[in-house]
């Protein structure tokens, strides 16, 4: 019998009756039925609101980090179940690789983005603090904090674990609790992926939860505090984004819709170039992939008018050797469409662009998958379309057929072909195949206006390309106007876009105080206790240290000049250093530095294992024969990554402000130093 | 008798039969009319299209920049003719400095941080690149590129001049043609200054239009590419945010809405502390500066419940002092409300907040502003209400009186007072008023979930305070929730706003001629010239030189550590280098950079000024007694900020890639240096 779906509310699995029926795509059979219990809405946001967000932040970022990887590895682990239920779906393995993987592969890379660039606190600072008066008393910078809020992530039926895992792990790493609601369609996959990670008790309470089913009155219990995203349609996203409770409480609502994304051919491509056949290859994959259920995929091919024959001609060939069927069977490429919903669907779609246009591939009648007992199952032909007037076409600029569909059309020029581009009035993804750097720098730019990524395939590119359909956790996700206007992914943005971002105002003590860095001006801690000789744990942000003084002699550079090889005229040559906006001859700035560390170095082996780095370097005033310098060195931000070296032994991240002044206290070079610092444990 | 005023459209001024009257703040006289023509907005939409963009787009990022200052210059010039005008708005010179000078100053801001952050070219370069694959071919990175849209501007009566000119400045950065819609009410005020505008010439076609009275159908005609912002309450802006069209295309809507800002006596403050006088003061000059009519004003006045009758005391006495009335009569502290509608608007809000709750300070009757003929005016006193049951009462946190109004409401320990900060659901800015930089590092977190700008006042920031209500250029204005949601200013950020950012992916040449800066893995062009020895005109980005090669002895570690002073005993002390991670002695890092300048270092005077800094330094494998080590320095970006050192020669700064690798052409150290390079002319 098949099995209820159940809803995870409040840490507790609801539901028992029987409600809608889900079909296998293979053969339509009832699989699975969401639960006829209603949600109480009520409890879950509460839930999420008392229990969650406490959870959360009982944990900083790096910790929140750490547990995202225990959960990428927990999952890995037993990515097979997810496979056998993702074969449901109508998926091929090479399909399920980017929905169970994929998704597992984004909390990898969160995890990972986050320990690297993530405070170990749960205030990121977005610096730098700049003075905001004469005197140095006050200043500002901006921190991004946690909303205290949760956050709804409605998802889309063709990937239901990258499409939850994406949004969860940055939602995640801002602390804000997450409530998915899958497609109905596919959410037995997503409900499989769920009760792993609510039996891994690797997440805070309240972290995730799972609506199977409608969303109820959810949105309208939301506060300006939440957030909501949506993976779908254009038409859906348009109601939700409508939802009065949304719009009087200002709550971000983060779309990303299908769009009429598009490959474009460049003039400069022959059918006699590598980059030709690497077009053909990469529409073909893009149609044929996920039977075309991405909203990624190519829905528009624009190729020069002298070469749409031969484009034409290549990709039918390819697609006639694309196998459709039961994806367990051996050899074959493309499996079927998540329903039968679907599949009408995409047919009436295919109806509406064939209007006044060629069908250069699909076949209709006879059209045959492969497999046993799959006569009912969600199959549809690829199906290549030709469009000779794409210009005074609007269909194919608008009618997204979700499936194994694209429409090739012609331009003269490379401007038409930017403008063809733009009349899918924004887009998630465009691809241009080039060989010359020159017409990359031109059209990009241009379709960068209206797609919120660019990929750009040639030979070079081809060797590594991930492709054209595939976001990378990296790289944003989302494109303007129909795809929807959110951003997705994009490497820390896609968490700084779940914070909230406030300025903060004040003495710079205060804003070191509130942001957990040092801000110059701001009161240090000195002491007889070199900063170097203290272990991470005792050392304070602040501890600073005023080193003694160096006077530097025209020896300082001869000698400087001999040992670095550089014998730079302002340094040596007296005549035309005269010239120089200086008027005389100036020490090396690299002297200067070395003579920093020279300064305030602590020679014998203590807890300050390397210095690994130096960011910002500033040479403000220069340094002449005769001048006296010292350095103050101050403990500027410590990241506990809880990460230990080789043996075994915790160490953290150390950044130091360093300013070096003259004998009237000028500044000569400002910058940080970057170190690891041992634990005493 | 009183002028009628005009839109520009299209670049010409229309509208000659009088409509709506406008009215002198100080006494009811009619002052203005707004025109009775209808608006052709399709002309106006097409015009900023069509002239607008392309005429912005001719311009790069540093000549908006040095345009704006242009202007800014212009308008500063002529800035008394302005304070004139606002004088009918019922504001003091002090309220007027905000608007006039206040809005000039926002375009000289955003001038300078444009020529400090932006390139010379129309692509914004979000860095850095980053691989994406293992064979080196293929990689990504993320854009920010103009819209291609125009910007519509919807803004409040109170700022009718820095309200415009403070969203003009980044999109026209932006290169966004702009629609200004000013309030109604004090129009006349916006009127005059894009008049001014106009006249200056300095702005490209189309850069700016006027609407005077209603949008009408002007947002049914935006499309994905462009924006809408608003500043005003929070009930249009929940109209206007509905509209059917922005939601169909997912047009940005930015929205800036009056909230229920707070300050915050923290519980460390005594009746002896300088603070508790600037806590008063601050919350005084709010309430009273402009008539108490800025979306930032303090409404609610947080205080410990054992303070409050210190506070209630403190604030009566100074608001007493505040003579309100006509602003050219000599003493007059606090104007008038923008017109008679709003007085009896804040009236009405004032009954409603009252109700329950003590007035500590407001005269009803017998209320008499000084001056000639103001008995008509829009006059208001100062007003201040006591509630003792802040945490039950809802309208206290709800309803906003836009005027001289403010509500103390008491608290028992710090969570209770940061509760009660929260209730209004949303705001611009909150003021902390503490000594104890614990309390703010505590404090200040939790009130930034809730609100756009937190400003911590105490005796060392006082010196320098802009203040609780002053948004600045440099800062985020903008809160979450009520406050509407949006982000304006905030530095560059702002410009990024109006931008579109797309992640572009390809082989690093292609990135590389995008972006206009040089990717690792890029195609470089070496040639006989060193590029140190180019001018910055000649000077090509990719150009670079692979420098002669280097061996590492002993003696370089002795000489350099006895010229920097640093005897660290990773570079010289055998027996305990063999403890570490590389388990030898190894060079200095500061060595390696030296040695690296050395080699790629051209002696003789030549276009290269000063290496003025230097970024992104990372040490990444070890250099050991006898390893060789060489340098490719790689031309990465020039930016033309159009500048000329003072004895007038061209000059631009050139960023470059430095790379230095072992024998094993294993990377030793990675970093940019910057140069500032002559030009030929």
């Amino acid at each position: 019998m098949p099995q209820t779906l159940q809803s995870l509310i409040a840490g507790r699995w609801h539901g028992k009756e029987a409600a809608t029926p889900l079909y296998n795509a293979l053969n339509n059979s009832v699989i699975y039925h969401t639960h006829a219990e209603a949600i109480d809405f009520s409890e879950a946001v509460t839930y999420a609101r008392k229990t969650g967000v406490p959870a959360l932040m009982k944990l900083d970022f790096q910790q929140r980090a750490q547990r995202l990887k225990a959960l990428a590895l927990y999952l890995m682990e037993r990515k097979e179940e997810l496979y056998k239920i993702s074969h449901l779906t109508g998926a091929t393995r090479a399909d399920s690789w980017v929905d169970v993987e994929g998704g597992i592969g984004t909390l990898f890379a969160y995890a990972s983005m986050g320990s690297r660039e993530l405070p170990s606190s749960n205030v990121l600072h977005e610096g730098p603090a700049m003075a905001l008066g004469k005197r140095g008393g006050f200043a500002g910078t901006h921190i991004l904090v946690p909303r205290g809020g949760l956050a709804v992530h409605i998802n889309a039926f063709n990937f239901p674990i990258w499409g939850l895992l994406e949004k969860f792990a940055p939602t995640f790493l801002a602390a804000m609790p997450c409530i998915g609601k899958p497609a109905t369609a596919t959410s037995y996959l997503t409900e499989a992926v769920v009760r792993m990670i609510h039996e891994s008790g690797l997440m805070p309470d309240g972290a995730l939860q799972l609506v199977i089913g409608s969303t109820g009155d959810l949105l309208d219990r939301l506060t300006g505090a939440d957030v909501v995203t949506f993976t779908g349609s254009a038409d859906t996203a348009a109601k939700l984004r409508a939802n009065r409770n949304l719009i009087a409480n200002s709550i971000p609502f983060a779309a990303e819709a299908d769009s009429l994304n598009c490959a474009i051919l460049a003039p400069d491509v022959t059918p006699d170039d590598a980059e030709f056949d690497l077009f053909v290859k990469e529409v073909a994959r893009e149609m044929t992939g996920k039977a075309g259920q991405k909203c990624t995929a190519i829905r528009r091919i624009i190729v020069p008018r002298n070469r749409v024959d031969a484009v034409a001609e290549r990709l039918r060939e390819r697609l006639a050797k694309v196998t459709v069927g039961d994806p367990s069977v051996e050899g074959v490429r493309m499996g079927a469409l998540a329903s039968k919903d679907q599949q009408r669907d995409v047919a009436e779609r295919v109806a509406m662009l064939a209007q006044g246009n060629e069908i250069v591939f699909g076949e209709r009648d006879g059209f045959k998958p492969v497999g046993e007992g799959v006569h009912d199952g969600a199959f549809f032909s690829p199906t290549l379309l030709l469009c000779r007037n794409a210009s005074s076409n609007d269909a194919v600029h608008d009618v997204e057929a979700f499936g194994p569909v694209s429409t090739m059309m012609t331009y003269d020029g490379i401007d038409e072909a930017l403008e063809l581009a733009a009349r899918g009035k924004g887009s998630l993804v465009s691809t241009l195949v080039t060989k010359d750097p020159k017409t990359a720098a031109y059209a990009v730019p241009v379709a960068a206006a209206s797609h919120g990524r660019v990929h750009i395939l040639d030979k070079e590119a081809s060797v590594d390309s991930t492709g054209h359909g595939s976001p990378l956790p990296q790289l944003k996700h989302g494109g303007p106007g129909r795809a929807g206007g959110g951003e997705e992914l994009g490497g820390i943005r896609a968490v700084r876009h779940f914070l909230q971002r406030s300025a903060v105002q004040g003495s710079p003590t205060m804003l070191a105080a509130v942001t957990g860095e040092y801000v110059r001006g701001a009161v240090v801690n000195e002491s007889d206790v070199h900063p170097f000789r203290k272990y991470f744990e005792d050392l304070q942000m602040g501890d600073s240290l005023l080193t003694h003084r160096r006077t530097v002699s025209e020896a300082d550079i001869v000698n400087f000049g001999g040992i670095s090889g550089d014998y730079f005229y302002m340094h040596f040559d007296e005549i035309a250093a005269k010239d120089t906006q200086f008027g005389k001859r100036i020490a090396h700035g690299y002297f200067v530095l070395s003579a920093a560390a020279g300064l305030f170095v602590s020679p014998a082996p203590g807890p300050v294992l390397a210095n690994y780095g130096l960011d910002n370097l500033r040479f403000i005033t220069p340094v002449a024969i005769g001048d006296t310098i010292r350095a103050r060195l101050t403990c500027k931000r410590k990241v506990d990554r809880n990460r230990t070296d080789d043996q075994g032994r915790g160490q953290g991240v150390v950044a130091w402000d360093v300013q070096v002044t003259n004998q009237n206290d000028e500044l000569v070079a400002s910058y940080d130093i970057l170190t690891l610092v041992m634990k005493k444990s």
